[in-house]
């Protein structure tokens, strides 16, 4: 089978890649051929055991998703988005490659006839905004999980964005279109690579900084809650999509992702108990009212109860959030 | 004021349009000026009290948009649509008009320096599809109202382009681009005119022609429930939303209307009551398998507490929403 992965140079792709490489198959169906594209040529694997292009694509651009579509791949991976700050910054450039980018890619699959491959898009807990359900509890107010039935209530254009491609899945799929499925992923923990600036950024650098050994800010209280699973996890989310049996799935095509939900403080117990406490005084306490701010109005718990009768699996503790990290990115150890 | 309806030529505009002539102010501000547009060139009222232009126009031509926002109206209804049928049977179509025209609209707005109207958009019902909410009581299984937290589900393209405008709508405004709000109408009975050929026109349908001394076909058993609102009622939740205080309503724009959940036999009971045995002796039972499969889709009952909460009314009895037919369109009699 063909396959194309567009946001093929990002994380989750770029691992991606590497589990397919890895599998060299995909449901029994061996991999022949893969096409990775992204704004920038995404790395090519070296003495790949089946042809691979990579190349540069912005698919907002005319013509350029029936480019990447001619050769008919039989399992397309969306995963390439302008990220949800940028995306706020810049109107024009979020709507454009978020929404119109991936309606022509859509509309290429419709242009060409005989043609229905399955289609694995990222989509993001953002679609959902506060307020979040909650119950009175002993004279206090307590989150409930968001369930699968909640509204898209998103707050940021990026959520916006990642909605309606769910809607146009959705329908694109219905009408045979393509076999679409929607991938809510949680926030990605522990991202690996440099800080960022990302308001999230905080969750994955209190582990993976300290884990180096190098300090790291935590702008929020421990007490702030939320919604986790590892880069392993997400590719395994990925994977899982590109191979289900989508009659099981039914007409609503977009699915919560399962995760992790964990305070700040759950997250470094979880680093003392697995790498110490030396690491995890390596984290240092300087609250920043914007970013407090910003997390405040994020989902801290789901109930992911569709996906997770559908099969698809995360990690059930932060401790094995935090080994995955160390195997996947340190080889197996820490600076302790 | 300036006023532009778009889709002025439909059932709903014209009632909007005579209404708003009718009131000649818009809560406490003057109406100075008028544009009608639809596709068709709408009817213009004799002897308006104010400059009113009547408009052939189709918002998914380029810059037509900008044309019908050039004068700057300060209110702007938006219920030009494809109707669900034809949007089912013609994909692009549906979404040229019901989308793409509708995002035009946005754009050309926010393409005006200083400019920021209310924008009223007719969203439906049809956002929701299939299963809803229910419960197991007494061993049968028993519908619940659909609440306002109930995620976005449409089984057609019409709701899929209505849910996605809804998006579209609440982050525009989020912006401060304009200041919009989405009215989810229920299903409007009774509908005056000739009887249609949509799957919804019988719900009209057993009432409009026996009270106008004609037969009339029941093609669905008489324990269907369905979701109802009168004419007036719809004209009346545009109207409060051209000037509800929008910061009460908050960040979720998009508003299940308020209505009324009865079944066929409460409707016909309900003739019974106003127009008497003879009238009601008119509807023939005629089964139709395809009718009834696509009304078992449909939502029946809905909890509209936000809207209800926020001044939107609707009818709180059938034989209300008879009356009212009788009074607005039959002036005040019917063929006993």
């Amino acid at each position: 089978m063909h396959i194309l992965i567009i946001g093929a140079a990002g994380m989750v792709g770029r691992k991606l890649v590497a589990r397919l490489l890895a599998e060299g198959e995909v449901g029994g169906r061996a991999i022949t051929a893969m096409t990775l594209a992204d704004v920038v040529v995404p790395p090519r694997p070296e003495n790949p055991p089946f042809p691979i292009v990579a190349t540069a694509s912005d698919i907002s651009t005319p013509h350029e998703a029936e480019r990447l579509i001619a050769p008919r791949p039989d399992l397309i991976f969306h995963l390439a988005a302008i990220v949800s700050g940028e995306a706020e910054a810049d109107f024009d450039k979020g709507y454009r490659i978020n929404l119109d980018g991936t309606r022509l890619l859509f509309e290429a699959i419709r242009a060409q006839a005989s043609y229905r491959p399955r289609v694995v898009f990222t989509s993001s807990i953002a679609v959902f905004g506060a307020p979040f359900p909650e119950e009175a509890r002993d004279g206090a107010t307590v989150d409930l999980p968001i369930p699968d039935s909640f509204h898209l209530t998103p707050l940021t254009s990026y959520g916006t964005q990642k909605a309606i491609c769910e809607l146009l899945l959705a329908d694109y799929s219905r009408r045979g279109i393509f076999d679409g499925i929607g991938i809510r992923l949680p926030t990605i923990c522990v991202r690996p690579g440099l800080p960022n600036k990302a308001a999230s950024g905080f969750f994955s650098g209190i582990i993976r900084e300290p884990l180096a050994g190098k300090p790291a800010v935590l702008p929020v209280p421990d007490s702030v809650r939320h919604w986790h699973a590892s880069p392993r996890a997400a590719v395994g989310f990925l994977m899982h999509g590109a191979t289900i049996d989508l009659e099981a799935v039914g007409p609503r095509r977009n699915l919560t992702m399962p995760g992790l939900s964990v305070t700040v403080a759950e997250q470094i117990e979880a680093l003392r108990r697995v790498a110490g406490d030396a690491v995890a005084a390596r984290i240092e306490r300087v609250p920043d009212e914007t970013i407090m701010r910003i997390v405040a109005g994020w989902a801290r718990s789901f109930d992911a109860s569709r996906a997770t009768a559908l099969g698809f699996r995360a990690e059930t503790s932060f401790e094995e959030i935090i080994r995955v990290h160390i195997e996947d990115e340190l080889g197996g150890t820490f600076v302790g």
